[in-house]
């Protein structure tokens, strides 16, 4: 399975609604990189990664001057040995961002070849633990008026979903609890509610939210407080009395280690596409088990599906508010509220490359 | 001092004699990226940074493509907001490398106009403490042959230095055993040696790396392990009985107090060109003296002399095996073995763009 070409294409891709969080404010489009692999065996492996609108270029030149010439000639059945090669290779101007999401798309394309060679869906390469994974609908709305925040809901609701997220972080806290509260109201008891504030508040504020918002039952409260503050995450955990979901942010194994073993994180969260790809996110759901803690994802759902779906500490996939539905050729399937991992070989997902073609940059 | 331009530029500068170390094997080349800002007031200000070889079309890519938008316009006599609006604009693709080194040569242009329009070289404007910073000839040689490695000696010894840095972390710590002592034997012993291992070792290795090297009386070993083990670094420091030196790998203020707050380093290294710049370089220099740490410099010479001297917990300054000499206009100067912090407004540097030209990529 010798890597015989890559090629790596950057897209940007307008929103039709503009999506806000309490960090990234209006976010108007979404860059997309995907890398196709070609093993001597004539199979095309497909990975991609995504940024909600900066850093795109950076990440489509990594993966173009520095890594290629090491993917060129590398071995597609041995992503391990391929990723730590990449690790090395730019160490000196990786460890963060753009390089994490450069490996993503390298090793989710070679995961790809692996399972295509093998005629096998990743789900089953990886683990094989259940094909059927529970799912929530990830709102991206924050500056939504609450009646279009409803029926965003609604809309949830129709679609069969059990579970939602919603953002919070707004300027004044009892802006998101009032809204809190009448998406409680709207959907009722028997549905879970997840609340995201992508960093917002300082401790103090998130254990004073989290306090507020304990009587609406929710599942989470995602990102509270910035990355870093790991001693934050405890005491938000230990005072605030709701579990913390996490980990978009976190690009290696080490960060994902720091915080599970202080006791930070409730639902490690790790993002396939931000992590460095499918070879690390595995090793962080064999870490999050061994801390008897379930992991939930972020994004990219289409390939998240078959990681959750192989593995026995699944928690929910997020079914993210941006997706690529219009691009891709089999959108994620669903059978009464929870998402069903495919069963093609590798993980599934093939672009309809003309209705990419003029978003190319 | 509003920014009205910025230009960035990529260079490949070539190796006469080529380097090396014990993670990036051999270095044939360096790349640079220069920024140039120019203020409403015509004041042109320089800034820098350089990779090992890879990782700097990434970085150029993302000052011109997501960075330029926001510090053109953006006032240059406020550099922390200037700062702080670079880390969230490209937040969800950054927290590490590219961004840390992107960020880097835009701060230091920043900083040079606020120096120049205040008529101050930049150690006085931070603070003033001492121009005259002891400094180290630092060796990137682990592969040098040993009489090369002693003839590179005698040149540092003859240049005036009184303190060297050298390269471990060969196959066999027999090998690194000989080097040393060859070393200190051509040396005498007054006269301080730093060793640096690159992350080759694991903790056990370097915990019996640091023993064995004992009796030559290092001053510190670099880099013993990897950066992200924390507890690792505790542990060499407490049974390797040697202090540690470590820093160019960590992009963030919050990966220095960690590993301070853990009591992992003796000797923080932060390096302006891959921390972020002077805004965050300055704020490691202030955590450090709360904890009573020396702050020791990474590469870079010609800004980490002004840093230097402008702190009161100033170790050693990093003269770097890479230097850029033939392309500046006033390479450092030295009094008796120690560098000079120059008077001149901003930082100093100036480069002859003429000798760069055929560089250019």
């Amino acid at each position: 399975m010798k890597i015989t070409e890559i090629h790596a294409d950057l897209y940007h891709l307008p929103l039709s609604t503009p999506l806000s969080d309490a960090t990234h404010g209006q976010i108007d489009r979404f860059e997309l990189i995907i890398v196709r692999l070609r093993s001597d065996e004539g199979i095309e492996g497909i990975g991609y990664t995504y940024t909600p609108g900066t850093g795109g270029s950076a990440i489509h030149s990594m993966i173009v001057d520095d890594l290629a010439p090491i993917v060129v000639g590398a071995d597609a059945g041995r992503p391990e040995e391929l990723w730590n090669a990449m690790w090395w290779r730019v160490h000196f101007t990786g460890r963060g961002g753009v390089a994490a999401f450069a490996f993503a798309a390298i090793d989710i394309a070679a995961w790809d070849i692996q399972g295509k060679t093998l005629g096998q869906p990743l789900w089953r390469l990886l683990g094989g633990n259940d094909p059927i994974v529970e799912a929530y609908a990830g709102g991206i709305d924050l500056n939504f008026r609450l009646d279009d925040l409803l029926t965003q809901t609604s809309g949830f609701l129709d679609a069969g979903f059990k579970a939602i997220k919603m953002k919070v972080g707004r300027d004044n806290l009892r802006e998101d609890i009032e809204r809190v509260a009448a998406v409680r109201e709207h959907v009722g008891k028997n549905f879970r509610i997840m609340v995201d504030a992508n960093m917002r508040w300082s401790v103090d504020q998130a254990i004073r939210a989290a306090r507020a918002l304990y009587e609406y039952d929710l599942y989470w409260v995602e990102e509270p407080i910035i990355p870093e503050d790991i001693n934050g995450h405890v005491q938000v955990i230990k005072e605030g009395r709701l579990p913390i979901a996490t980990g978009e942010n976190f690009h290696s194994i080490y960060e994902f280690k720091h915080i599970i073993a202080a006791g930070g994180v409730s639902f490690p969260e790790p993002d396939v596409a931000t992590i460095g790809g499918i070879t690390p996110w595995m090793k962080i759901a064999a870490l999050a088990e061994s801390y008897n803690l379930p992991i939930t994802s972020h994004g990219v759902h289409d390939i998240h599906v078959q990681l959750l779906a192989a593995i026995p500490n699944a928690s929910y996939l997020e079914v993210h508010g941006f997706d690529l539905n219009e691009f891709i050729k089999s959108p994620l399937e669903f059978v009464g509220g929870n998402a069903l991992a495919p069963d093609n070989p590798g993980h599934g997902v093939e672009f309809d490359r003309k209705s990419l073609e003029s978003y190319l940059v």
